[in-house]
């Protein structure tokens, strides 16, 4: 540890925010398994996947090889409205807690999606405009991706259209009008203005939706309109290379001062924000230059990584997606009600579920009404109200503290700290009424997920 | 102008961060005139005002010469945790709107309460714990108040209890548990609790509330339990001397790169951020060091600069405040449906009332439909989702930007951004689907103010 005395919050020079994505496969031995079309079982070419994505977003999809990718000047323009983001010393929360461990984190909830969605989302929106497209679509879910995309798209002045879980947009209608004063349109989904959604209401009149479908619906618009292609927030390797930004600038952050983590914590849904912290570090570890222990945090309710199977697997409930191969519960799997929105996904990246499969990180899970106390207890001495999803990561951060002291070990414990909960504030009074409950799937409840995973010679 | 490249924002070191606050009063030819004993009309002595405000407070309120009023260690450490805050050049604002003006504006708005309230909520709530109190009553409206004092109590582990005006404790109930998440009582006023609520729901049996009882029942509890006092978050002498951080940071970041604003704009309740903002400025215009140009502005629903009258008033609608000199509509004026509580005032701090009266700053007043068409306008370009408050400092500020595309003047425009909008998405979708009216006081409604207004021989 060098004697520099270290700030509160350290923000990077504009001039030493960076100006190329780490690509973590270029130094994987074991490349993540290629995406396969479902009718073929054969790898997705860039032909097909060009029907749904940008033809750069295809590029950078399939590129195993390239370690360092050009941000794109305009890319970097946008990144410097709301970033670098701040490398925070969580000083107030180690005096608290008495630990002799030095604790980090990465701050990535502040701007208006108010999550690092935003990272990828004005990517993918950038080379979508810059194909000489009209318009992009996807879905939504709790909002911050569709949030973050409309946030790109303003700015960009790229038409955006926005399917939203029905549920979601009944319960949260301040997401819907974030989104809105965007100037994007969302429709609850399933709606009238797709064959798929059409076909789901006549046989399910009154369903309250689900990401399945609303990511159904979503594909069909942008392959079936000319000039509009379908974006995703998570789990491809695309949004995995983009979010690479906020490792990147971590470590940059880390190296000025002289600051090495021994610890590495990110909560993973499907393993977008986990991905983008660690890639660098993960880059030194898989070239041998240095270690680090690298910890992904779920929730107990969808244990992908602890309870998962490493196969190949539908991306989407809707099954209109390719098949990944990837840590899943099955597509088919539904988990009980968890505040966390964002990590209430059956799969995993398939960078991540190789880098897990290959022995380079661990996974642990953990129960909700424990994250929310962890997030209380950090919100009170740090000062930011963190989201659901975020505080995942707390929760193990704080336990990893605590065996600091226990042993008196001085580790540097670094996590991510996605988001920010402000859109959350009915799940923090279930926990302040004492209304929240725990969920953890039983064997028969996985077993059912498990079963709907698609059997084909050398699957699961 | 220097020719040093401006960075999209502007983040001081730790080590540039202010260690004293400004105190523009000592600047004054014609100091603030003095609050009154309401018995009496005799000035209030520190004696008096020490039964309601904490000691240290109470020679803040009174310090008419002290330039420089150190920040204690530990606020600066709290300061520490968010703050300095971004001055952000707003190049997509300029770009979009085609101007030749350069666009600043200092943004408050990244910590939890969402404001720059937390500035003096800690500095209020060191000062009591330091006395020894065991705690502090405050009243909230629209909650943005009572979430920074509930972030510093939890802080500094000092009781909190607040009183919210029943209908914002109904309708905004995410802004509740904020504070709930920080540790503090919440009390929907008028309650049970006190004698003047008693009183007032005897009177007046299913009244939804308003600030000044709010007000009153925070202050007979403070006034009657054990060690404690009251702290109020806007409208005193003190309030603008913490929230000077924000001008002293704001000019410390100009110096630096060599930027000298010809015109600052800030929005304007009570008048503690544009205070803040405004003053170690103000203090080179009255020393007559420098000249700049300086507008506050107001809704034209509570028009207290600009349609108000000079006069000693009362700060709150119950009347047991003392009585303080200053732009006011009358205490019993009620403003009419705007979505920007935090401006729904009557009246205005005393400073700045002063430097208004003697023609250092000039005001205007908007209505609120085109404050939220330039809100959208900046979010969609700047990425900021911004608070109604703030928003009338855009519309002022894109005002007089527009001012110079026609003129061709290269000005430098410096705004007060004090806030995001996120727990005002109502007021958003109310404007967004058509639904939001304007509303102007008539002569005969503001006739109805100036009535109430205490008369006594030189008032009014």
């Amino acid at each position: 540890m060098s004697e520099k005395k270290i700030p509160y919050k350290i923000y990077l020079e504009e001039s030493e925010m960076p100006k190329a994505w780490y690509n973590v496969r270029a130094d994987m031995k074991n490349k993540p398994a290629p995406l396969l079309n479902p009718a073929t079982l054969e790898p997705m070419t860039a032909e097909e996947l060009g029907a749904v994505f940008c033809d750069e977003l295809v590029k950078q999809e399939l590129d195993n090889d390239n370690r360092y990718i050009e941000i794109p000047e305009k890319i970097r323009d946008f990144y410097k409205m709301y970033r670098p983001s701040p490398l925070v010393r969580a000083y107030c929360l180690e005096e608290k807690l008495q630990t002799p461990a030095k604790i980090y984190y990465k701050f990535e909830g502040n701007n208006t999606s108010g999550s690092h969605k935003l990272n990828s989302a004005i990517a993918q929106a950038y080379y979508a405009k810059d194909q000489g497209l009209k318009g992009v679509t996807t879905e939504t879910g709790a909002g911050q991706w569709g949030t973050a995309l409309s946030m790109a798209c303003a700015y960009l002045d790229l038409d955006c259209k926005v399917y939203m879980v029905k549920c979601s947009y009944e319960q949260k209608p301040f997401r819907r009008e974030v989104m809105r004063t965007y100037g994007v349109s969302v429709t609850p989904s399933p709606s009238e203005t797709t064959e798929i959604g059409r076909k789901i209401l006549a046989e399910h009149p009154g369903t309250s939706g689900s990401l399945g479908c609303a990511i159904s619906e979503a594909v069909e618009v942008a392959t079936h309109t000319e000039g509009y292609r379908y974006v995703l927030g998570s789990v491809l390797n695309q949004v995995l290379l983009h979010q690479s930004v906020i490792g990147v600038e971590t470590k940059t952050a880390m190296d000025k001062y002289g600051i090495k983590p021994d610890v590495i914590i990110g909560c993973a849904g499907g393993g977008s924000n986990l991905g983008g912290l660690i890639s660098p570090f993960m880059g030194e570890k898989l070239r041998g230059e240095a270690d680090y222990q690298f910890i992904a945090v779920e929730p107990a309710s969808c244990p992908s990584f602890t309870r998962g199977v490493f196969a190949y697997d539908f991306c989407d409930t809707g099954m209109v997606c390719p098949l990944a191969k990837m840590y899943t519960l099955g597509s088919g799997f539904i988990p009980s009600p968890n505040h966390a929105g964002g990590l209430r996904y059956h799969g995993m990246s398939s960078v991540l579920s190789q880098l897990y499969h290959d022995g380079y990180m661990e996974a642990r899970s953990v129960e909700q009404t424990e994250v929310f106390e962890a997030a209380e207890r950090f919100a009170r001495v740090e000062g930011i109200l963190p989201a659901p999803e975020s505080s995942h990561a707390i929760k193990v951060a704080i336990d990893e503290a605590m065996k600091c002291k226990e042993t008196g070990e001085e580790k540097t414990i670094l996590f991510g700290l996605t988001g920010t909960g402000y859109f959350d504030m009915y799940a923090y009074e279930k926990f302040h009424d004492g209304k929240m409950k725990d969920y953890i799937p039983s064997d028969e409840d996985l077993k059912a997920g498990f079963d709907g995973i698609p059997k084909f010679p050398g699957n699961m």
